[in-house]
């Protein structure tokens, strides 16, 4: 019986290594999520980006259309690398959440090619409307933001 | 006690017919809001429109930073007045909710003075996060946006 017991401490150990990202407070599961989501970007995988959103997610891009969808968010982020956008930042800086719905206000950061081969830093600011799956995971459903400081 | 029957049921008809607009689903609430921000807003009520926020709201404005409470979203609006915008439209696009907390998209559009005496309608979206208070009402409570279409 102290065996099964020391078995079943071991399992649970393990489950909680294994999701720490699901372990948190909404806010810090958010973070989690936001540094997987940059690491993602930076490393120019524009489909792992996609899989942070829910499966009828929609962005809200400035000066463009709404994009609905992982597969044509996928392609807007792969917009986004190509045309040079470079070393993403994402800082949240609040989250308020009941049940399974969130909403986040956040600052960015891209570096944008500018001319002559220099590099401009832009600075803007969002509004994520994060939703828990029934797997635990928090993803971002809708993402709308613009230019100008967050705070 | 049947008079008294009478006069709970007047006083509780009363009552649904002086708040018609905390009767709805918080879609309709929302859309009844989004109305009277329009009328304040046509009519040059910055103070009007600003107490259709919560106390403590922020506006995230396109190119500009952060604006929290109600006195500096009130002077926020009113630049926007004098600064000739006119003729503000809003439409909901989706809303869901949970508990006190709901999101919004939506697209508005406004009139904006251009060369020469023209008007240029602007198009744009937003998401606005709104809180319901304890007095029953919605109110916005973070409302970002930018330019394009919504749909």
């Amino acid at each position: 019986m102290q065996f099964l017991k020391s078995i079943a401490a071991a399992g649970l150990l393990s489950f909680t290594v294994a999701f720490p990202a699901i372990a948190g407070t909404p806010a810090e599961d958010i973070e989690a999520a936001n540094k997987a989501f940059a690491d993602a970007y930076n490393a120019g995988d524009a489909m792992g980006v996609a899989a942070k959103y829910t499966e009828d997610a929609g962005l809200l891009p400035p000066d463009g259309k709404r994009v609905d969808g992982q597969e044509a968010i996928a392609s807007f982020w792969k917009g986004a690398m190509d045309g040079g956008l470079k070393n993403l930042t994402l800082r949240s800086v609040e989250v308020d959440s009941r049940e399974d719905l969130a909403f986040e206000v956040g600052a960015f950061t891209l570096d944008a090619p500018g001319e002559g081969g220099s590099i401009t830093t832009v600075a803007g600011k969002y509004i994520v409307v994060w939703k828990k799956g029934e797997d635990g995971v928090w993803r971002l459903h809708r993402d709308i933001w613009n230019a100008g400081a967050a705070e």
